[in-house]
Parts: structure tokens; sequence; C-alpha cells
């Protein structure tokens, strides 16, 4: 069992020694396409609605992947058992090749590359249960935010500048309109009602958004999709964002104004508690069981 | 001498042996920022003008360059000095280097990655003469356009689809108004006057754009930096576009519209020639001067 591996032209190795040609359209362009799915006891959690996603990032983008559904399937459990760990981040990347430096596509052919890596994930247990510190920046991204791309430079930079404020999470907003945070979905409790931005080309569909509607179904909390403004946000009764590696996480504060009472609220714990549910039903017992407190 | 060659961790090397890790930054996030100098006679043209735009990308992007202007300077000129050619194209690019990849910037003092490819440059002497068949495309790209980064999926995309439908040349459209090409700057002239966006963070400051300015003031041709609108260019009386690799080149047709008489027109023809003899008189003639008629 090793600590984290990669795997690269068709063979698994260390990740520091995976390298590709400066050639490649994603080291110039960055143009290509990823996703993340996390594994708990070795195995893969909602594998299938991420293959769907990588899919639809795949075909949005005209690019070719040099292997089929059941191929990534069988190559993203062949490396969760290579590495240990109760909590595993499996990453994908596809690019459209290497081929000499020009905007066209490269010729017919070139074959893509394709990059995974398998490597712990520590997950934050604290943020979990006492929430996010998010600030506010404007969404300056490009208008196909629906397909998981590469080209992440707003999210990067504004992630940094929520830390640099002293803040967890950056969460952009467009003409006044929250979308989404820079790597989760961002929702609002407002008298019992979860709100949530309708599935556009302005936010990614998140995978663990997708469980976390069906859960609001079940535990008959009704949902809105539909965009909430900044001003709907800061007098919420709850507020929480969403992604695969944090889950359900409760959003406390939004630039510096505490959102409620600054704790979570019953709609994020029951949804916490659910999802969790649902992880276990899935891939069985975590450590992480310790910390659902219910 | 060489056909080309690739800089990369402070060697020199064939660019299709130059590798980076996958963890470089420039290879999942596109997180890095670019710039592009011709050399004619191996003489590096509008050299200062290059290093100052790619200080200010570096600066825009907190990036931070292992070499300085000056090394730069030499690090160009060593890379054309190997190289045979008459027209060279000399690319350099700056990433924040490879770390384990999250969002947040990689610990301090984590080094950029700095590679630079020299290779030949194929000009095209008949869309020059002939003029571009241009399309037109929904600017969807980020707020940030005047920064020179790596997250060009939406120009690559559109260049390609331009190129499938026989077409040369890719005009990105905001709100109504043309912005710029894929990679290139974009102009009319109506009633003797040269249009072009003002630099603002929707367009990137064209370094032969700034050229054509000057000359264009020193050829008494009426400058306005204004927005204009797609019914102006399909209007106007000329169209061109420029950048460093294919100069100031006639734009003769729009999604099949044809611009005026679909040739060269004076005002072009004139900033050809003024364009071309101050490369000639930087660095000294070039084979190139057989295509310039006057």
């Amino acid at each position: 069992m090793q600590k984290s591996i990669a795997f690269l032209n068709g063979a698994f190795m260390p990740i520091e020694e995976a390298k590709v040609p400066i050639l490649d359209r994603g080291f110039y362009f960055g143009d290509g396409v990823y996703d993340v799915v996390m594994a708990f006891n070795h195995k893969p959690f909602a594998l299938d609605d991420h293959l769907d996603r990588f899919a639809y990032s795949t075909r949005e983008m005209e690019l070719s992947c040099p292997y089929g559904r059941d191929e990534l399937a069988r190559l993203i459990a062949e490396g969760l058992s290579q590495v240990e760990g109760d909590e595993l981040m499996v990453y994908f990347q596809l690019t459209r090749g290497a081929a000499p430096r020009r905007h066209l596509f490269p010729d017919k052919g070139t074959p893509g590359t394709f990059v995974m890596t398998v490597r712990p994930h520590a997950f934050d247990a604290r943020l979990y249960r006492e929430g996010l510190r998010s600030k506010l920046f404007d969404d300056m991204r490009w208008g196909r935010c629906d397909i998981k791309t590469l080209n992440l430079i707003p999210n990067t930079y504004c992630m940094q500048k929520a830390a640099e404020a002293g803040c967890d999470d950056a969460i952009f907003v467009k003409d006044g309109y929250v979308t989404e945070c820079a790597s989760s979905t961002m929702y609002i409790v407002q008298g019992g009602v979860l709100r949530t931005h309708p599935l556009t080309h302005a936010i990614l569909p998140g995978t663990t958004r997708k469980h976390i509607l069906q859960l609001a179904h079940e535990l008959s909390i009704p949902v809105e999709e539909r965009a909430f403004t900044v001003e709907e946000l800061l007098s919420a009764d709850e507020a929480l964002s969403s992604n695969v590696a944090q889950r359900p996480t409760p959003v406390v504060s939004v630039d510096g104004h505490v959102i409620a009472d600054g704790k979570m609220g019953p709609v994020t714990r029951a949804l916490q508690r659910a999802y969790h549910a649902r992880v276990v039903a899935a891939c069985g017992p975590t450590y992480f069981d310790a910390h659902i407190d219910g």
C-alpha cells in the first residue's frame, strides 16, 4: 500500500514522478476537464454521478478520453486498492493532449492526456461543525461554469484572497445574485425553505448538490432552485455550502456579517446527518461517524 | 543551430524533451501567464513592450518570476542564438509552480515554473494580403482579459469553431460590442477614423495595438479608442486585426458578410507598410519585405 499514487500514460507511479510534456494543452491553455470522487473504506461514493459529469464535461469540450466508462471505474478501483487511508480523494483529469502550441485543436488522432491521483483527504471536522467564514467576490468567471474545466484562475485566486482576509471560502456574486462558491454549491434556508441557484451555465452541477436536494425531498424540506441575492444571504435563517470533500457545511459569516446566530442551524444539521447516512449506506461506517452528533 | 529549442529549469533542451510535474499549477489550474515575442534576423521586436506586459501579468496574478527583466532579455537572446530561421517566435510562460493540488496558493518560497520555447514562425502571406474571414462569437471569457493568462479555453475553442465554419479567426462580441479577437486586436475604419476598443479589463493590451495607434498618429489617421458595435463592423469602410505574429491584417468578411469591397483598404495598407518599416528599422530587412507592395 502506498501513501498516494498517480496514474499517467497507462501506468501507476509516485505522484512526484508523474510528468507531462510542456506541449500538453493542459499546461498551455488549461484545455481540459476534471472530476473528483471521494472514497470511504476504499469504496468510491456516488461514482456514477461523477462519471456522468465527467462524460458531460468531456463531451461539451469535445475531448476524447482514452478510457471508456467501465475502464475508468476499473482504474479508480485499482488506484484505490493501492493507497492506504479511510478517506481518499480520487482526482482525474483529461486534457486535449500534447501538440505544438496553437489555438486550433490538434490533428485528429492526437491522444488526450489522462491523469489520475489518489491521495488521503484531510477532512476538516472543525469547519464541518463550526462553519465557514466566507467572503464575497464579484463572479468574474467565464460563461460556462457548468463544465468542470481546468480554467480555474478566478477560483484559486479568490480562495487565496479569502484566506488572506481570514476567511475559509469565497462566494461568487453576479449581478447581485449569489451563484456558487469557489469550489462548492451555496444554499440558504429561509422560512424553512432550502434555496440554491438553478442549474444553468453559471454554476457547476454539484454531485453533492444533487444528493442534498434529494435528501431535502426525503426530509420534507421544501426546495427552491432559484437564485438569491446577497441581501437574502445575509438575512437568511441558515446558510450552507457543499462539495464532495467538505459535505454540507454551515456558512456562519459572510464578509464579517454573522448569519443568524452564527451557529449551525437545524436544516443544515439534518442534511449533514442524512448525507452521512447515505455515505455510510454506500461505503460502510467511517472514522467520520464520530463527528456526527445525532 | 537547432530547428527549435526549449528552456526549462535553467537549461536549454529539445522542446519534445521538456516535461513538467503533473503537480504544476499550470497543468491543474492554468495558473500562470505568458507572452510571445517575434524575432526577425534573430533580433526580438519590441522586446520592452513584451517584458512590460509580462511584468504586468505577473504582478496582477501575484506570481513570482525566478528571472529579473535583464535575465529574461538575456535568456531570450540566448535562445534566439541557438535556433535557425529569419522569423522566430519566442514563447515564455510562468506558472505558480508545483505543489499538491489545492486552490490556495502554494507555500511561500515555492518556485514558479518558467518555460520558454523558440521556434520558427510560418507567416501566412496570403492572409496578410487577402484578409481574414472571421466569425462572431459571444464573448464568454472571464473578467480580466487584460491579463495574459493561461486560462484560454474560450479562445482556443472559438478559434476551432471558426475554422470548422471555414473561417480564419474568431471575433468576440459582448453586449453587442466587439471586444477583440481570439488572439488579436480588432479595429475598424469608418470615415477615415481608426476605431478600436479602449484598454479596459475586457481586452488584452496588445503590443502591436500600441504600435498601430502610434503609427496612425504619425500618419495623421485619427484614432478613436471607443468600442464599436457589430453593425458598425459590418458597415465599416475597412476592418482589420493585429497581433505580433500576423501584424496588421485586413478582415474581409464577418459571418459571411463581406466588409466593403472585400479587399484590403487604404488605411490598412498604410498601417501594414508603416508597421513593416518599424520592424525593418529595428531588426533589419527581412525575407518578408517581398510581401510589402509599396
